[in-house]
């Protein structure tokens, strides 16, 4: 509530359910908005409108995309023979952004999870494995997080691709570039050191 | 960069100029909106295009509203000849959520700023001076925030209004209800000593 009128009001609401916004910075956000009418709001609400309008799920790896079948998948100089699994559409523009994966991915969406009800079939692991067959894939790298449950589903995918063919690799597990071990965890000190290299 | 599609790359550069949202958490909060289309996206793009459409700056007190005069100016019920001088809107909304004040308001809209060049034409003072003469105002109430710059501005207003025969007072300063004096501010604890009550 902040006395504001009806159309602003409803605003503020909506702005506060995104993630990362309470209800006071959506506020903040909206006055912001306000003031700048011409060269935010209105380019805000139409880039929301054409998103809105155009957005949808890749239909072969369940990337963000404009059209039925994302950028990735439909470049043919993307078909390495290598598929890249992620948990969720953040991670893969987080790979893009490196800029040195050069084959297509799968995106997952979450992790198996009993509690939530979030099983193989949720994650698309059957039609990761009918990719794999199908577009004769020779490798394919679990890049899920380094969390009990991503490991968990990372292990559980490398069981469903066992019969498959194809090498099933994760991410490196160390010491980030430019991390310091005094503030690293034990786990990733552990991970580093039996993953030591000789020089 | 994220190498999503343009539309979105749009959506989540705009989402990113937004207070309290980088770069990064404004590609989280577009995740989201894709997520929910239909539930989120598509009203916050139609709630966004109304706010382009409808908001304007009271022509009286300049608070957001979406007519010429904003509901508080518009009803004869706050005319009861206070006005509230607040920095922000967002202060306005603060003072009705506390449902106590039920005068009419003055938007400053910043404080005075030699650097900023924004002088008391910028912040409709000679317009707050007219006011308080053309609708018998009997109390000018400051609710300026309690820094150098709002009470500068406060000094300055006080000294434009010394003529009108208006009351000039300002919010008491003090500890904050639920205060505890281990965590407050030398300043405020000295203004609460000083302006210390008979129990």
């Amino acid at each position: 509530m902040s006395d504001a009128p009806k159309e602003i009001e409803t605003l503020i609401e909506l702005m506060a359910r995104l993630p990362g916004l309470g209800p006071r910075s959506a506020r903040r956000a909206v006055l912001q908005l306000v003031r700048k009418r011409a060269t935010l709001l209105r380019p805000l609400a139409e880039a929301m409108a054409a998103v809105a309008e155009n957005a949808r799920e890749c239909v072969v790896c369940r990337n963000v995309a404009t059209r039925d079948v994302c950028d990735i998948c439909a470049s043919e100089r993307r078909a390495n023979g290598q598929i890249c699994v992620v948990e969720d559409v953040a991670d893969l523009w987080a790979m893009e952004r490196a800029a040195v994966f050069k084959g297509r991915y799968h995106v997952l969406g979450g992790t198996l999870s009993a509690l939530d009800a979030i099983g193989p079939e949720e994650l698309g692991i059957p039609r990761l494995v009918r990719r794999v067959a199908d577009e004769g894939v020779t490798e394919v790298i679990l890049a899920l997080n380094a969390t009990v449950d991503g490991q968990t589903t990372a292990h559980y995918i490398a069981d469903a691709l066992a019969g498959s063919g194809a090498t099933v690799t994760s991410l490196a597990q160390g010491v980030p570039v430019g991390g310091e071990l005094d503030y690293l965890d034990d786990g990733t000190i552990t991970a580093a050191l039996r993953a030591r290299k000789a020089l």
